[in-house]
């Protein structure tokens, strides 16, 4: 049995909570927060306090709390002599508790939906190398995707996951915009855009690229660039076929 | 019991078939292609023929072949008293027969994966008014999602599904890129891939755009442009931040 106490009680938190609960060999044997109203949806599952004087001894602190308040925390808990993992994706290894680590899940939560943990990727790193395999133990118990990710790499990641979520999602708000422009239903475009997200991971991406610029079909981006009044768009549509074209020529 | 024949037999052929046999109320009554050797797939199920002269009588002749093609064998079929109607999204509502139409299937198709046509949006147009409900019935037999699109409308869907799928694909391509190049397995993004497009389709994806354009967080935008080497990455990074930062303020 593993014990363990999480400080925080936002999203993040209470997902991380639900799934530990629901395993064997995981034991949350507290919850800190510094206001108790959000304590409220955790007392009755297990000891919650306010006071980081009170905590209980664990193996593990899983730091939930918001980015800009991680170092503050952790280096109240300096003295511990448990692991000390914040759940950041930003936020660099610390140097200050005895036992520095990251335990970070590369997802977007939000309260209201439910989470599969079991999909979800967990980025782990350790300043003490023989502490790695305790953290490995905790994230494996919900979720089969477990990673060794250095804080360099995260920072890459961090980039990555800008372009994989961020910039791909505005490509389908632009797409919903051209849509909406002619009276066509974004929800026509559904199944592709799912289909898209599916190929891309079940495969290269790269491998499965197609359209006029793959193809350098320039009558039609010709013609598609002549559809296009929003300057943005127009830009965008040309710097994106170049793009591809010198990443497939 | 609706009649057809399908002219082609390749892969939008090949699914619309075996989607059409499974139903009650649709028969397919003959397929054509102009070489035998691909007809192979069909013969045991209906019968086939390699002359155009020789087609059955339908209510509806599907014209499943390459976009090119699809004009010459509109014009051989211009005496019939069915429905013509191509699958193609890229070319226009013909005009050369009786009575022309547009049944046009929007998602890519591979020859091995198996297609679940009750997930994929149809867009129907016909020359005479009174042949779309037959083709709405025709739509309805294999899917849920059946839209009355024009050509103009097409074409205009067309340019979006370039935004929606080739471009999100390249961003896709890009993370995968920048993985690459610090040995992060592209696998960590799978689960944000997927669940991107979840969100996208569930809500609008203006809705749901978040990340540091959205938040104007010079300080990250700053700090990633630092992280690029790629000149074509740098150049879409800016340019797409800038971008949200128009289409969110």
């Amino acid at each position: 049995m593993i014990k363990i106490v999480i400080l925080g009680a936002g999203n993040v938190a209470g997902h991380l909570f639900k799934a530990f609960q629901a395993t064997e060999n995981i034991e949350v044997v507290q919850v800190y927060n510094r206001s108790e109203t959000a304590l409220e949806d955790f007392k009755s599952e297990t000891a919650i306090t306010t006071h980081l004087a009170d905590l209980k001894d664990a193996a593990i602190y899983l730091v939930c709390v918001k980015d800009d308040a991680i170092k503050e925390i952790i280096s109240r808990l300096a003295h511990k002599e448990g692991i000390i993992a914040h759940t950041s994706g930003s936020v660099p290894l610390s140097t200050s508790a005895k036992r520095n680590a990251v335990f970070y899940p590369l997802q977007t939560f939000s309260k209201q939906k439910e989470v599969n943990f079991q999909e979800i990727p967990f980025c782990l790193e350790t300043s003490e190398e023989k502490d790695f395999s305790l953290l490995e133990k905790l994230a494996k118990s919900v979720s089969e995707k477990v990673f060794s990710i250095s804080s360099e790499q995260r920072q890459k990641l961090h980039l990555a996951a800008v372009f994989a979520n961020n910039f791909s999602n505005h490509m389908f708000a632009i797409a919903e915009d051209l849509c909406a422009q002619h009276q066509v239903p974004f929800e026509v475009l559904s199944a592709l855009i799912k289909e898209t997200a599916q190929k891309a991971t079940q495969n290269s991406p790269k491998e499965v690229q197609t359209g006029p610029a793959k193809r350098n079909d320039q009558a039609t981006i010709k013609q598609h660039l002549a559809q296009l009044n929003n300057a943005d768009y127009k830009e965008i549509y040309k710097l994106l076929t170049q793009s591809i074209k010198n990443k497939n020529g």
